[in-house]
């Protein structure tokens, strides 16, 4: 036997140094007594646990951390803990979030002999949770054999990593301490090269170039799944080599940088813009990026291309106006297309302008509204910041944000689970730092995370505020305080009670959740008035860069922009029939 | 036609009828775009409607509230809202309360249509989450057709009663205002008649009865899945006509009254009792009435008692000395042997005495300590009050509590959720209120309901302590603020960070979750010593029943009783080691 096969590890420690081979930093999770044995190996492997409030706070901040570090794990005990994250998880599944989520589970001793433990229906079935789970996960596996342990984890992780989706590990609670092959180790956890090492076939890259000379009204649209294609530079080159009118989808929106002067936010953001709406309409080539075709990432189906004029590239194909060409990696292609480029070659296009924000200047005494809102804070960004609008009135209304060059920005589009982005806050403001640490540019001004959210929303994963707070982390936290959830009234029930919520008096949150009674105060802000809103802006607490900050608005129950004013308009239609 | 034919109700309507003859007086749930147009029923039919702060909260409610009404309901929208629940419908089926979900689904359109909208995979597949239902529910249907959604409806209530535990109902969400028959309504939802109407064989009375006069060291022991057979009062009357001596299990505590001399708590706090341990093992007859044999519930299976001296009654059988009589009612048979027992056959016993509570009269500068804090507490308790001690220390700790008739008790046994218990004594809390609405008894003092509940499971769910305040409920929340979860740390890891959790100030809970200030101070009480507990237990303020009262107590992280202090034991010799 040679030393490589001698060396030996505990499974624990195997999968924490897996962790730490990916780079993640911090690991999210609740502990419960059939996962306390894995813990034990966090710290000891310079992993940072992040104890979570709740399981489905803890997965939805994994969520948040694998959009911006492109992995992340999440740990629970076994039934009630990967139970209470598993809408999270189910979230992650539908965005494309490689979360690993690690369940500590009962002894094989006590699943063999059905023993009936706590945290089962006492029936001695222990397979439920992980058949629900196939569900919402590309992949399960239970590690039950020490000699395939190591290779068990390995293969998980790279089904998080090759689908860019959720995998559920489970860990019999006496496994993490049995010594496992370490072999393993001495390369880094990698996807099979398989089609990523594939040169594109030349006459696919000639198709689509001379589509591309052939062009006389071309666009570029800029989609979510391009984060999961691995392509972002190249998108970035794609955009400035053709300085085509480049549009995003709210889920595409800060993966292109908006800065350049060919990009015009969103569709939706363009969506009262006539000429910007004919031009998408009449294009002649519409190069699409990582489509997503949700109902609300598409402006209910509006804004998706014609078929017979689109490119579209997609993690593990390409589609040619309507043809699909499989199993390629649409980042090589796109590294093709640049390389064989001759953009002399590209049609010049100048318009059409980007819509221009409203240039209302509010009296400082008038009450907030949603209309001037979103504008007038967008000064406040700055390079480097991540940018989450929720669900409701703030991800309607983000959607007109003119985003500095290297911000990040969230908003649901697809799974829409209200009180999804507080944790997701907090994973995105965490994978931030852990990414400086990794760096080392602690000389730069400490990166920022802003968060615009309703009242509705916030009370559903508030908790969790104070995870913000035990970790210094620096976030800005916009709570919108409009009496309930506007969403659901511009839907249906405009008045009704069920849309109703608990009043809550948010100037205090800062106090319960950790702070005292001057750090409280210092941190919070609130505005009802423009001038009280300039004021909170202006302050020098806000700028400081030492941690959480709330700034809380009020606007009326049924101020909304956008779509949501046409439901609203809609029903208000119906009421007077 | 006829005219009981003719007659139609729009499906929403008759849903709330059918609750509304379940006696169900709250609704629980959080609204969704899918479930708004059902929600539009629950008010005009006289239901209440509890907007959760988020939906796992709204089914532990639902939990809470069908252990005590014995039926409840809980609302979610599609995928998002019924997955964030979906962990509290599993507890209700581990520790069997009927809980009926109601789902809002997309419509049946959108579903026939594959429809990519949001809160789905865009995948075009609709059927998921009921799938991962069938896991954790006893029934499943989606009401697709007009004519037979009445009858689905009547099926789905009786499966929960049948099997007492929760099942799951889709509601697309262009039903709700669909025409259904309303004939089904004139009889109200029952279950068939089946076995409950069948006389009990004579034989197995007879054999029963021989077994009951021959015994010479008999006891009843009384566990939790007694509630589910629907024969409290006829296991009340046994034990009072037997006067023999009667143990609870943990989940059976509550359902028999403690103020008879015969009855002596839970084998656990009977645990150190050298004669009632004795006396339990050395039985030659139990009657074990609703076992339930998880390991938690069974003192890790030490409390289980020979099966050969054992006559156990359940829901559907009773099992003699091993032998299972199957497909018979359990409360048929206990009426049987009620109607023909002489009790003068029956053996008389005097012993073993009940366990003599610690009589410690802890100076009042002395830190409060766990061992002395639940006998010290006791005598707060009055009849009718409903008494909750979540998982952890307090679960451990309220062993002991001997409850005043009348009283309800909660502790869970099986599924050990935390974070459970906060919603649960909401649920709990509105049962009891709406029963005494019910029974017109409001001139009786109002109910109350004391939590006793650990710092680590109250942030889990921390927010619905706005919903105990919105609907001004009789509450009494004893927080345990030990410093982390006690529960874990002596399990393993007693001094590990991941044991650790936020650092909250719990006396703004009450001003963050609605209150003003005066209102938040004059009901927040805190204790660190014995003479400042007196002093909260003492106070007017206290006892005035008029909505929520907060007492935090202060305790040592490695501070608690009974089993856990064995744990922490075994886990400070392994360190000597």
């Amino acid at each position: 036997m040679s030393q490589a096969q001698q060396e030996t590890i505990p499974l624990g420690a195997y999968i924490c140094a897996r962790l730490r081979q990916l780079e993640i930093g911090s690991v999210f999770g609740v502990p419960g007594d059939y996962n306390l044995r894995i813990l034990d190996y966090i710290e000891p492997a310079g992993l940072r646990w992040i104890g979570n409030c709740n399981e489905l706070n803890a997965a939805y901040a994994a969520d948040g951390y694998a959009r911006i570090h492109g992995v992340s794990v999440v740990m629970t005990t076994f039934g009630v803990g990967e139970l209470s994250a598993i809408n999270g998880i189910a979230g992650a599944y539908a965005e494309r979030a490689p979360v690993i989520q690690i369940v500590g589970a009962p002894s094989r001793e006590i699943q063999r002999s059905r023993t009936l433990v706590h945290h089962t229906f006492i029936d001695g079935e222990f397979g439920r949770f992980a058949r629900m789970h196939v569900h919402v996960t590309v992949a399960q596996t239970s590690i039950t054999h020490v000699r395939t342990a190591a290779d068990q984890v390995d293969w998980i992780i790279e089904q998080a990593i090759l689908h860019q989706r959720p995998v559920y590990l489970q860990i019999p609670e006496d496994m993490p301490d049995v010594p496992v092959s370490a072999s393993n180790l001495r390369r880094k956890p990698t996807v099979s090269p398989s089609i990523h090492s594939v040169e594109p076939d030349a006459n696919h890259v000639l198709q689509i170039l001379n589509r591309m000379y052939s062009a006389k009204k071309p666009l570029i649209l800029v989609d979510g799944e391009s984060k999961n294609m691995g392509a972002l530079e190249e998108i970035e080159q794609l955009v400035k080599v053709t300085n085509w009118p480049t549009w995003s989808t709210p889920f595409g929106k800060g993966l292109v940088n908006e800065e350049l002067p060919n990009v015009r936010g969103t569709y939706l953001a363009n969506y009262g813009v006539k000429a910007s709406a004919e031009y998408f309409m009449t294009s002649d080539l519409v190069l699409f990026l990582g489509p997503h075709l949700s109902n609300i990432n598409t402006h209910i189906f509006t804004a998706i291309p014609d078929e017979n004029v689109t490119i579209s590239f997609s993690p593990n194909q390409v589609k040619i106006d309507g043809q699909i060409i499989r199993d390629i990696s649409p980042c090589r292609m796109l590294q093709s297309l640049l390389q064989c480029l001759d953009s002399s070659r590209l049609v010049k296009i100048s318009g059409p302008n980007s819509p221009t924000p409203p240039i209302h200047k509010p009296a400082p005494s008038d009450s907030l509204s949603q209309e001037i809102f979103y504008p007038f804070v967008n000064p406040m960004f700055r390079r480097g910041d991540t940018i989450l609008t929720e669900t409701g009135t703030a991800a309607e209304g983000g959607q007109v944000f003119k985003l500095p060059s290297h911000t990040r920005f969230f908003t649901a589009v697809t799974w829409l689970s209200i009180g999804y982005m507080l944790p997701a806050t907090l994973g995105a403001a965490l994978a931030q730092r852990d990414s400086a640490i990794a760096t080392h540019c602690a000389e730069h001004k400490p990166k920022r995370t802003i968060l615009f959210i309703g009242d509705g929303s916030f009370q559903m994963t508030a908790q969790e505020l104070s995870t913000i707070i035990k970790q210094v982390l620096n976030v800005v936290i916009i709570i919108i305080n409009n009496n309930g959830y506007t969403i659901e009234r511009v839907i249906h029930g405009r008045e009704a009670s069920y849309n109703d919520i608990s009043q809550w008096n948010y100037s205090h949150a800062l106090r319960l959740f950790g702070l005292d009674e001057e750090e409280s105060s210092r941190r919070y802000f609130s505005a009802r008035t423009w001038g009280e809103l300039q004021t909170a802006l202006d302050s020098e607490e806000l700028h400081r860069d030492d941690g959480v900050k709330v700034i809380e608005v009020f606007m009326d129950q049924e101020d909304c922009t956008g779509e949501l004013r046409d439901l609203l308009k809609e029903q208000l239609a119906r009421e007077k029939l």
